[in-house]
């Protein structure tokens, strides 16, 4: 019974259900003291019952009034067992003002014949039978109890308290699919209880949970549901429950489902990839409740999941401290030991943060995807295109790359597997929304851009071929050394990131989020899809220049990698090769270094044909004038 | 009196007001019939009224509806006048049951005691006097009637209200921006009698319409209004009210205002850039109080809004018909002398063609833009380009080709204009929407996007003067003939309009807008901004082909021009230049025409890490798969 919050047990039922003799054995237990709730009455309320009145309301609430006074002084201390019959939710509610997740209540159930046969053996209590009946008729059963059949001895039922106690789990988890079994293993490995949820869908999904804890000898400790009031009430309060369901209505599904069965101060983590402006809105519906919602990046894939994911939560600062010691265990580590997780920011700041990961993996794995096809232009095999790769594998330190090496090495039946793929590329939503994102927030993230557009257009799998078919168009090798092309990758690579953190910059100024940028790069440095020697080295970059153009480690590599840059990209492009991505970092380079743009024509046509103003170089008030270009 | 629709008057008030008198004048002076509303009471209603006792609303509801019926008759035919108290306003309701604009209230209004004493002196009428305390004080005074005193004779009430029917507007526009200037102007001149609202902000927008009307003898016969309830009593039904106030709460607050003051099948006409989501939602709004709403792009800017602009309504197609012949009279005429203005489809699809044409012109614009960059980065002036320019200009009959010259030729004080204007482009809406909805449709518009992304770059002035300290990059001169950086633009306008294509036609197929691609090169051959010969062309090219880049003159054009693309943008590269949307146009045309793309390794490395799973190219059924790559 470690819980980690001192606990108040309310003991209820009717008078004669044995609340005293229960809550006694069971604040000796527990080792915590016991208060009877009768012994609070005022005189004039024992008056009152003694001459066989049942009590109003009024009389009822001074002395609720006292006993939540005196659950809310021992919450302080070791927490307390207090009898008292609560017959009424609107009793409850004085009874438990401030106490929120501190709350445990015990019912005592029992059948007004065997009870009112028990108050007639009973000597020396001020209880007539006949009010017996009264208190029958006002009993509204309390929701979230234990409950326990009185038939039961009372030491039968205070052990059933503390098995049940101590068999609730720590952590729930709802939603067994890949990534969710993943966390699920990851989480019981380090020794916490986890209770698992899947849905039951008739022939499709059965059992689900059950089997899946068969599986896995880590989870031999764990519990499974496909009952969600079942699965909620197997949690320690307050309650943590991590959804991973398909982003999207299915979240707002289950969190109305949850809503019901849950307590003031529980905690919902979202682990899946929903939009930061759906978190937010869900974080303000559940407030309303008095429930926390976190909206969690998880990244690292199945196996990140399973093996240490970097998890990047956003939401309440106080919530995010509850659930912190477990984020921490399952995370992965960074080359200090430290976890690869951090409190980003508020509202749906977590969920912005995995979106912009997500958008600078779309670009890496374009960038990837580019050199693969420079290379086979050139004649290389996928085995000599690893080759090629791994000579960086050590300096680079990329998941990516790594995985990449690994795929073009991959054989079945004597031949590369990577010939059998059809080169349809699909995107699920993040992608999308960055570049969305982008547009709305004024910032030019060119190579997240490119890189979605190209798998649109690898989408065009049969316009592709009729084209080829009519504008026969062939990819011509071309000389030039392998080591410059990996220059040129590696310089696209850095302006990737540029972009990237220049997004969550300018995220952070319009939503006021206060990103700590550093620490973003800290908690990608592993476990996460884009982790990387060149993530490790942005840890400290940005704890000086938070634009990261302007770094001097940027200066010199720009310095030193554009020429190859440049050369491949012009290659390329004479070579009929599309490169989206290697285009964009080339043109993004010599945008941003140029202080002259050619906009001045487009401010100048825009005045020409809308009336739209500009602002003039030799007019530092920054006023607008309108020129009338006709006369 | 030249309503286009057959008309229906009702005269209303108590009795002894007049009704009778007043409406056979009228119906005289306007050749249509006359009935009296009493005539058409049943026996028991009229022996009822007679003995004394006021009628109750059941009595009336057959009487109201024998009145509709011949109001509905009529309204097939010359339309006519009608006599009937009509008190309350759920009579009126019975009685204008079906009627919608054809309905026209004329509330007679007198004293008591003038009435009183008037029905005294009334001999041979049924209506005993003392019930006509009881007329007043159900008595609900009608909203948007036409309301004369009593105290004028009725041969000038009638005269009152033919002036009134004789100087009502056919049309509205709220909203004196410059673009709404403009049109206004454009409508007078058509002779359409115009109302113009624009709001009054005391000591900002004062007096506007008043003031715009003294400025141009065309509007001489407008009216001019900066009270609401005015200008919409001033309109003839259906009313017909163009807004052209800025895109976004402005038009859901005039629309809010607007809903009282309106009566069923009038129609309001957006015609600014409203995102056409917004537009889908208002007018579903709309159509619960029986309102039209046309959503509508209007481009041309000022100078089309006043001669003539192109336009393209979306919505209610029954609606379009009765705005048609006004909409086409203020429209620019093709080369055929046809409007250009088309019915585009339903819902929000005229604001989604107008995006789509914004998004076009984008990067219309910003290839503009990096022609004049590269020739200025050999060196020449902007004289010099603008000769350049010139020599396509005839050919190429391109408008905005045709004001970068007059631009680039302006001077002011011995210099050029242009190089007195600020290089921070500014960007309104449409550019930004568009790329959103190509990433949300999953069209790859590349040339749009990097338009859009170069604007955002330009924006960045102080980063740019900073990190051309750090990274000087000078952009070099190079010797490809003149003749070669024209042909590129072409091709990359071609792929321009590519993209554009594709996205309408995307949108049609989601939206089910069942688009006419050809139509709308059609309304964009004059008048818009995008206006040139190559949108001509396209006329008849998507008459036959609705998939541009396989049409054998795309094909032609591609393998003529595309070697002028490939070394501009490789000269562009080697030379430090920033050229985004010619490098999109020239990776497109690679990526398109590649049968095979490199999005195998994309979709190798989401199986890797995510179990995404993928299609093989030896599975023609479609069916995903799954590796596991570490084994």
């Amino acid at each position: 019974m470690n819980n980690s919050t001192p606990q108040i047990f309310f003991v209820m039922g009717v008078s004669g259900v044995g609340k005293t003799t229960v809550g006694k054995l069971l604040a000796q237990q527990l080792r915590i003291p016991f208060f009877d709730g009768d012994d609070f009455h005022s005189e004039s309320n024992i008056q009152k019952m003694a001459s066989g009145q049942p009590l109003n309301d009024d009389d009822r609430a001074e002395w609720l009034k006292s006993l939540n006074d005196l659950a809310n002084q021992h919450v302080q201390k070791s927490g307390c067992v207090i009898a008292c019959s609560s017959l009424k939710e609107k009793y409850r509610t004085l009874l438990e003002d401030g106490l929120n997740n501190a709350v445990n209540r015990i019912f005592l159930k029992g059948s007004f014949e065997l009870i009112s046969e028990r108050l007639k053996n009973r000597k020396g209590h001020y209880m007539p039978t006949n009010l017996l009946q009264s208190q029958f008729d006002i009993l509204e059963e309390p929701d979230q109890a234990l409950t326990y059949k009185i038939e039961n001895s009372p030491k039968t039922i205070v052990e059933m308290i503390a098995q049940n106690l101590e068999t609730q789990a720590e952590f729930g988890l709802i939603g067994l699919g890949v990534m969710g079994k993943s966390l699920c293993r990851n989480i019981a490995s380090k020794g916490v209880k986890i209770s698992m949820f899947n849905r039951h869908v008739p022939e499709k999904e059965e059992n689900i949970a059950y089997n899946f804890k068969k599986q896995h000898v880590e989870l031999q400790n764990s519990l499974v549901f496909d009952q969600l009031h079942k699965f909620v009430a197997s949690l320690k309060r307050p309650r943590k429950i991590f959804l991973m369901v398909n982003a999207g209505p299915a979240i707002d599904t289950v969190i109305e489902k949850l809503i019901p069965l849950l307590s003031k101060e529980d905690i919902i983590i979202d682990g899946g990839n929903s939009h930061f402006k759906d978190t937010a809105k869900r974080e303000g519906l559940l407030s309303n409740h008095g429930i926390f919602f976190i909206g969690c990046g998880v990244s690292g894939g199945e196996e990140g999941a399973l093996k240490g994911p970097s998890i990047m939560p956003g939401g309440d600062k106080k919530a995010y401290e509850i659930i912190k010691p477990y984020l921490e265990k399952i995370a992965a580590k960074d080359k200090n030991a430290k976890a690869c997780c951090t409190y980003i920011g508020k509202s749906g700041s977590g969920h912005f943060t995995k979106m912009v990961h997500n958008g600078i993996e779309y670009a890496e794995m374009q960038l990837l995807a580019e050199l693969y096809q420079i290379f086979k232009a050139n004649g290389k095999n996928p085995d000599e295109i690893a080759l090629i790769f791994s000579s960086i594998e050590a300096d680079a330190q990329s998941y990516l790359l790594e995985i990449t090496i690994d795929i073009l090495r991959k054989k079945e039946n004597n031949d590369w597997l990577i010939h059998k793929i059809l080169d349809k590329a699909g995107n699920k939503g993040t992608g999308n929304w960055t570049t969305i994102t982008s547009a709305q927030l004024g910032v030019p993230s060119t190579l997240i851009s490119g890189a979605l557009f190209a798998r649109f257009l690898s989408a065009y799998k049969d316009e592709r071929v009729q084209v080829q078919e009519i504008l026969p168009s062939k990819l011509n090798a071309f000389d030039i050394n392998e080591n410059i092309i990996l220059e040129a990758y590696q310089l696209a690579r850095i302006v990737n990131h540029i972009q990237g953190f220049k997004l969550l910059k300018q995220a952070s100024e319009t939503y006021k989020w206060s990103l700590n940028l550093s620490e973003i790069t800290r908690i990608w440095t592993n476990g996460c899809i884009i982790r990387s020697e060149f993530m490790e080295k942005l840890v400290d970059m940005l704890k000086n220049e938070n634009d990261l153009i302007l770094h001097v480690d940027t200066v010199s590599s720009i310095k030193k990698l554009k020429p190859a840059l440049t050369q491949v990209v012009a290659k390329c492009i004479d070579s009929n090769i599309s490169v989206p991505c290697l285009s964009e970092a080339i043109n993004y380079l010599n945008g941003i270094s140029q202080a002259d743009s050619p906009a001045n024509l487009i401010q100048a046509q825009r005045d020409y044909f809308g009336a739209h103003t500009y602002q003039r170089v030799d007019d530092k008030s920054g006023n607008f004038h309108h020129t009338d270009w006709l006369n």
